[in-house]
């Protein structure tokens, strides 16, 4: 397989695309960028939704193929990349790390997507305070439940599950990134925090954050 | 490992424990049913909080620990009673099968849960048809990309991938399930309804049917 010849086809600011990069990182794989412009619709194209019918990023083209949907797509780079591991070796411990990403991946994030705020905007006809105060409160409930996981845990490390960065931490990071984005108060989660700043000193997350990818616009750059 | 020591905390209609029941099922292993009731708030008692912090089913207790997330649980089972096997081999196919469950585990299922159409009402201030309409719309959507993938890929078989059911087809038996419950016209998924059908003559999909619980009112009970 020529690992060059992967292209990922992301946004700078979804969490989904994000998670993505941080593993292609941390496992040192190149891959060429396909920015979708989510806001501008570039999803909608029928270019786009003949590679992707769910018209979402990211989408991984390898080996002729299309792959979507992000935990699919870590899946599959670990089995295919082994080293370095984004999941332990042993069943139950392999299912909390799953457990923790998923807590993020099914119960938080899809809850905030933009087309979900969309959708709450119109029909629903709901105010932006509205639009945040959902997007917070689903966060909220969300980051209590990971907070309290994450202390009470023997496995909890410098990240989620010991100290090398792995398939939670790669969902936690996007989630407190957008968080912010909705002006979360994040002091009720300091486990969280403590990680997301290991994570953030890490140079596979620096490589992977919004603000260093090519369709991030010029006054985002830093 | 003692299988009947396993317990499944789980409800009845609740489609993310219906996807565990299906994997159990399939692969033959027996457990203990743990019913919480999610109408009546059984899963904010203190002591499910203990089990599971997000107040959220299936949880599975085995070898001493408590597992959450349908989809962590069922990679467990896979990994700890690998046949007859839920996933096929080859990480591309894997990948597939993967992302149809997590089109529906992400993108679908989570905007319909209880707790959503419950903050939809309360403070949003919805009432039922609103609601209704809502549930529609993201299942709509979902359904619409899961067919077409599902029709353009020589990898659909008599279920989701080849002839034998698995992860995909255990998310997509609980969504069509919920789809009919809010009144979905289902005619525009014609494939979706054929592998329904063949999963519901299936017998480790008919024991995990909603209906053949044993927390199932006795009206439903069939």
């Amino acid at each position: 397989m020529n690992q060059a010849a992967m292209k990922l086809y992301g946004y700078f600011r979804s969490s989904a695309a994000y998670r993505v990069r941080i593993a292609m990182a941390l496992k040192g794989l190149a891959y060429g960028d396909r920015p979708i412009n989510l806001r501008l619709g570039d999803q909608w194209t029928p270019e786009f939704r003949d590679l992707n019918p769910q018209a979402l990023v990211p989408a991984l083209v390898t080996e002729g193929q299309t792959l979507t949907q992000s935990l699919a797509i870590v899946e599959y780079l670990e089995e295919v990349h082994p080293e370095p591991a984004l999941l332990p070796k042993a069943p139950l411990e392999r299912a909390r790390v799953r457990a923790l990403a998923l807590a993020i991946a099914c119960d938080i994030h899809p809850l905030n997507n933009l087309r979900v705020t969309h959708y709450l905007a119109d029909p629903l006809d709901q105010d932006e305070v509205v639009c945040q105060r959902w997007s917070q409160h689903w966060i909220r409930l969300g980051f209590a439940a990971i907070e309290q996981e994450l202390t009470s845990s023997p496995w909890t490390g410098r990240f989620c599950h010991g100290d090398h960065p792995g398939l939670a931490d790669l969902c936690l990071v996007p989630q407190v990134y957008n968080a912010r984005r909705v002006a979360l108060a994040l002091e009720p989660y300091p486990t969280i925090l403590r990680i997301d700043a290991a994570a953030r000193e890490h140079p596979a997350f620096r490589a992977a954050r919004p603000e260093a990818q090519p369709d991030a616009p010029p006054e985002l750059r830093n």
